[in-house]
């Protein structure tokens, strides 16, 4: 296989379904597939990000990018564009959104 | 948040749920789960490795593994516990169930 140059998981837990995640998904599919070869899209269950705070899924929905291990939250389908034009496309984390930088590589 | 050092994706796509992979889900969470805390394991869906075989489903179930990017190919429940013993706790690649790795970090 060829490996993807980035893996971008969105999380279908409950607490981000209930938030827009699947329509988050969509968008990124929308925006990704046919034209970056290199970048996978997938859903995921639960990452957990949800239950960092009292109110559960306050952070909802929540994407995160692999390899490097960054985490984005409270991702609506209109922040999707900028994600995949300034991190997809420039290889820039979009602060306003960034939950965690892991910054694994 | 604290970062996991590693993220387990297990392939729940229909190809790889056909051939066992809620099992192999299911085992890799009873053996992680509360034992590695630095460790998330999560279910994705298909991750398109079952496509690149004429006979489609060749390579199911497969698990990945982040952020170094390892892809294993037909895991079964029987081999979770290699997997977890020899790369997650002993930091060492199992080679006879290797697809793929990136090597990424």
């Amino acid at each position: 296989m060829k490996p993807y140059r980035l893996h971008i998981f969105i999380c279908q837990g409950k607490r981000c379904d209930a938030r827009g995640s699947e329509e988050v998904l969509d968008e990124f599919k929308a925006r990704i597939k046919g034209k970056f070869d290199d970048v996978r899209v997938s859903r995921t269950g639960c990452v957990k990000v949800c239950k960092e705070t009292e109110t559960e899924g306050e952070y909802s929905p929540v994407v995160v990018v692999y390899p490097r291990g960054v985490w984005y939250r409270n991702v609506a389908k209109g922040d999707v564009r900028e994600i995949v034009e300034r991190h997809v496309r420039g290889g820039e984390v979009v602060e306003r959104l960034l939950h965690f930088d892991a910054n694994f590589c």
